[in-house]
């Protein structure tokens, strides 16, 4: 195993002491520096920081009686210092990179932390996805904790995922170096009726003395909350209003607000501090998700520090939010989130606390970023060829594999379809009459087909429906192996000939996401990593996927988010109506429907 | 081994979720109260509080629905509901009391969590002590958790104590159920000069993922302080100014401000939060020392959050530095420091926040207290043999154990005199000349004598010397088994033959304090646990030792807290000078010096 673990505190407190006391030359010394003190919340000043075996021996007003001839000085002409960023819940896939590429694409950002949940690839590849995801973490000049997965299948008995993760691979995953805790509890149904799967997930964290995070989606506050609390969850971060963060604030969970590429819930919650005056400390900021395009255009942290602080959020304030409080959370205090003696050296330099520009950043006493361009490798781990193989559809799909047949002698069906809805996650369960024709029901209109097209166990299952709002026009199909969250293969198309055609280029690619019109390839995003992640730089992927969003409105797409739309189709946990390999599921009653509801 | 092992939160998450979900009635609801949010610094009127298991289930304006007729109700009547107050660094042995009759003492208080180091008791029978101080913590109703004791000797090579803890030994303890951390790390010279056994004990406790206490008692706030900060500590309750204050919070420790019975150090440090507005939630509150008669006439914890708040500290941000700030600190914040579900159902009612009326105490869902009186029984350990008969003087005392021969032929010696200076713990190095009568150098004026019995390995050792400013008269001695910090046994006074007596009867009860005066014991203070504690209640301690500073004054004395100075006497970590079992000790220079410093 490739690892790459950082000397502990005590390992190298001698070192420390020595520099400290002066006995001993930093081996870098930032000098002239205006100390961000999350600790006291306090700017100070005409400060020093000296650094020795990637932590921080000392901080003082003047470093140079443990500055010698071979100290490395780094002038900082007055900047603010203040600790690198942490992200305290986001999944590494949702960029569509490696943990590698994704800390190559947000270090220059400023974020030196990440509490990462590889929960995708835990569908796909099961506990040893997520321990290679780990590995490679664990490979990178920036801290990247992993929290183990909970919840795979995300809805257990409406889908089927490539693997599924048990309370016995929890309390095997305490153990990796690694883990930091249990990730997002999505199952907040189960956890409240006490289902003791879930509780033995939530049990072997605790008793790893490790944070299980929370993740109850629902605005009801009343006793389903109440049970859901009182199953051990810590955080939660998908409150979208004040009274969601209070409320959970009040529990004693930490109320985690996100700004994702598509989660917008900091200014509609940080007013339970910034007007309704709650003690601070327990509010935290993270990402979610973000996509590669974010990253390369808006940055990461430091976009999410930045709109906090745009919000009305003390600058001070919003910084805790994004170093010590996060640490604070995750038993992480002595170890990073404040520029104190002991903690990883992980230090910003930035000339203005609003604006937050990120001049340069430091991790572990070594400069990794510089006026926005990385200084550092960002090592790959050697990913398995099973890994990179995970696209097994069974056999080559043709379009007889899309057909829906109709009730013999129907000419007409009524059909049952999911109805996307501009900017908005929940779709709509809609009925539409349908056309027949030799025998096979055909779209119409603005309605066309998907396909969820199996590709873990290759067997060669394919479920067809139908689906409404793309607006795509003339002979199409889309396909993707991100298909939240048993990423098997979702095919969305006007033509079952191009939607095999899509279906069989990413089984020829390792899995991605392609568009196909007349026969050609229109774009192609390769997704080699368990169909799920690019191990190419960050740049080329944020350039591929604007050619798919390009591709797509050249078929008639009309959505914002469309891909985005596309890829959570299948997510069978979220109403009313998604595409599962079992089926058509009816999320509002957690049960299977049939395509074609009735003939006239 | 007897103990009392509270159950998890996962142990009754099950239990907790079903009485949330209204599927299960809770064992107690408490009714009607004001919630004090220590989360969110708020106050919360009109809510209810369900218990389960001895945590809490629910919080909410109405537990009428997790309710049935079994359920036992505390009528709250409107009365601020706040959690079980915590005392985040003390010495039970302090009170002369074991840890059950300290429990005794101040569950009345509304101290629900204390962090105890038992230091003393560790110089006196080493692992073995702090094993059977940790057992009998765990048996109590409430929670008492040890810092494993990190300095026995306090000062290696200038006393010898009954035991010596180890590294080894601090590694051993790590694995107990009942440890915390590692208790103060007083020997801060060593550790920011690198000494490794210091380096190794916090290591031990680091690598255990416990809290490292600090003790920096120097007034250097330069490279010694830095050095000692880069070695671990996590903490300080040394700091006496505003400054101490600041410097420690800056450096990422936490600010312990303490009011024991002879320490004031919150009013001149809580202005760093007041007047400077420092983030509070790095400062803690602590007793480390409190006296049986303060438990019995002035309080605890409750003593403690009173003054802060007299000190001009909000009665929130006061209360958070006595619950959820240090429950934080010691990573318990989701097992008890604040009214939320799945921590220990620690409360009190109070219907005033300011003056703070200790009116019920519950810990762990049971009443423990109400109105002052106990409720509750504090379960006594039973004592091995050898934990109570620990005086060992090898043979009996007489006159001529404490004679001191002049120089041949001299008539009068100049000596060196322990200086003792009212109000201070540090001793003056004096020089006195003194009379020769048939060979023996005698006492003069206010100089008397003063003398170590060595009692841990019966060697028959005693160290004579001389010791000014107790104002004794006429013939007496008095003698006590508590001698910080190696606890042999020092004994002060006019006459030898009341020493010996004096010696004797400590040897004949086990332990304690005694005083004579022309050949009658005038007071006695049994304490035949180690010669530290009793297991007597409070009360009766504290009546004896009233008992005790009666006849000291009746002796002449007149010095306030002259107990205190007397049982200091061997500190040999304080400066000036202090007698120890190896000699006379010179504290500013760390070495021994001759009682008689030459002949005229």
């Amino acid at each position: 195993m490739t690892q790459n673990l950082f000397p502990s505190w005590p390992d190298v407190a001698p070192h420390l002491i020595e520099v400290a006391a002066g006995r001993r030359p930093a081996e870098t010394v930032i000098r002239g520096g205006t100390w961000v003190n999350v600790h006291t919340r306090e700017i100070l000043p005409n400060h020093d920081i000296a650094i020795h075996s990637g932590r921080i021996a000392f901080v003082g007003p003047d470093a140079s009686y443990c500055t010698g001839p071979e100290t490395a000085v780094i002038e900082a002409k007055g900047r603010y210092m203040i600790p690198g960023l942490c992200d305290a819940h986001m999944h590494i896939e949702s960029g569509m990179l490696t943990p590698a590429e994704f800390a190559r694409a947000v270090i220059p950002h400023g974020t030196t932390t990440m509490f990462t949940d590889p929960h995708e690839i835990a569908n796909v590849l099961g506990l040893e996805g997520v321990r290679l995801m780990h590995d490679e973490a664990l490979m990178q000049p920036v801290n990247i904790y992993t929290q183990m997965p909970s919840c795979a299948p995300s809805a257990p008995g409406l889908e089927t995922t490539g693997y599924e993760i048990s309370p016995e691979d929890v309390a095997e995953a305490m153990s990796w170096p690694g883990i930091i805790g249990l990730g997002e509890m999505m199952n907040f149904p189960g956890v409240a009726n006490g289902d003791p799967k879930m509780l033995a997930e939530i049990a072997a964290a605790q008793r790893a003395h490790k944070t299980v995070g929370g993740h109850y989606a629902s605005p009801d506050l009343g006793p389903e909350f109440a049970a859901y609390v009182a199953g051990g969850p810590a955080d939660d971060h998908e409150g979208t209003c004040e009274a969601d963060a209070i409320a959970r604030t009040r529990q004693g969970m930490r109320s985690m607000m996100r700004l994702g590429s598509a989660w917008y819930d900091i200014e509609s919650q940080i007013t339970a501090v910034t007007e309704k005056g709650l003690d601070s400390r327990n509010f935290i900021l993270c990402t979610d998700d973000c996509h590669s395009g974010t990253l390369v255009n808006d940055g990461h942290m430091n976009r999410v520090v930045r709109h906090a602080i745009a919000c009305g959020c003390d600058p001070l304030v919003a910084l805790q939010m994004a170093t010590i409080n996060t640490a604070t959370h995750f038993g992480l205090e002595r170890e990073l989130g404040s520029l104190t003696p002991g903690r990883r050296a992980d230090v910003i330099l930035t000339s203005d606390l609003t604006d937050l520009p990120i001049e340069l950043v430091v991790a572990r006493g070594k400069i990794v970023a510089e006026s926005g361009s990385i200084k550092v490798d960002c090592p790959h781990l050697a990913w398995p060829d099973h890994a990179r193989g995970t696209v097994h559809l069974g056999h080559a799909l043709s379009q007889s594999d899309f057909e829906i047949a109709a009730p013999t002698g129907a000419n007409t069906v009524t059909a049952n379809v999911i109805g996307v809805v501009e900017n908005q996650a929940p779709t709509k369960a809609l009925k539409a009459e349908l056309p027949v024709q030799d025998g096979l029901v055909e779209g119409h209109g603005d309605i066309c087909q998907i396909a969820l097209v199996e590709r873990h166990r290759g067997t060669g299952g394919v479920t067809n429906a139908f689906v409404s709002g793309f607006g795509y026009s003339g002979p199409m199909a889309m396909a993707s192996t991100v298909a939240h969250d048993s990423h098997h293969m979702i095919v969305v198309g006007t033509d079952r000939a191009q939607m095999a055609l899509a279906a069989n280029r990413l089984a020829e690619v390792g899995g991605g996401v392609t568009i196909f019109r007349d026969g050609q390839e229109l774009a192609l995003v390769e997704l080699p990593i368990a169909g799920l992640m690019s191990d190419q730089p960050a740049t080329e992927v944020a350039a591929k996927a604007q050619k798919m969003v390009e591709a797509m409105v050249a078929c008639g797409c009309t959505l914002n988010n469309a891909y985005m739309q596309h890829s959570l189709l299948a997510l069978v946990v979220i109403p009313e109506l998604r595409i599962s390999d079992l089926g058509l599921v009816d999320v509002t009653q957690f049960k299977k429907i049939p395509v074609i509801e009735s003939t006239p």
